[in-house]
């Protein structure tokens, strides 16, 4: 069984009212030193095979159909642990 | 300019719709081999100083009171890069 994360984020360029808010709540709760922050997915994707090549592409695809949104989003795939 | 990075996920006894969701439709998408997806979130934290560990102590800090739910909820955090 592997295990395969994918991240995803808003592209920079995309406002992230939800991030801003939390920065902005943060001085308020004496929590100082944070200029920004971002807020974004993360999923964990359960194989029933190994994480190999082939495994890795499929999840990419996954992604980009079902899990992110390109046009707004950018996502990252990556192998968690493969035992 | 230090990135902390905080990954927040469902504690595995909860039940998460959201990632079981997606999990049941991707056969019908023609992706097969996925036995479970959880859905969680992730948080890019920029720091105005270096990621020292009293920086990413605040951070954990952060996410124990406002990113995460810790009744229902883990979280990681881990430092991304500090330039």
């Amino acid at each position: 069984m592997a295990r395969v994360v994918v991240d995803v984020m808003l592209k920079p360029e995309i406002l992230d009212p939800q991030g801003q808010a939390i920065a902005r709540k943060l001085p308020q709760l004496g929590f100082d030193g944070v200029t920004a922050v971002r807020q974004g997915k993360r999923f964990e994707v359960e194989l029933d095979g190994p994480a190999d090549e082939a495994a890795v592409e499929r999840v990419r695809q996954i992604a980009d159909t079902l899990l992110a949104n390109p046009v707004i989003e950018t996502y990252e795939v990556r192998v968690l642990q493969d035992d």
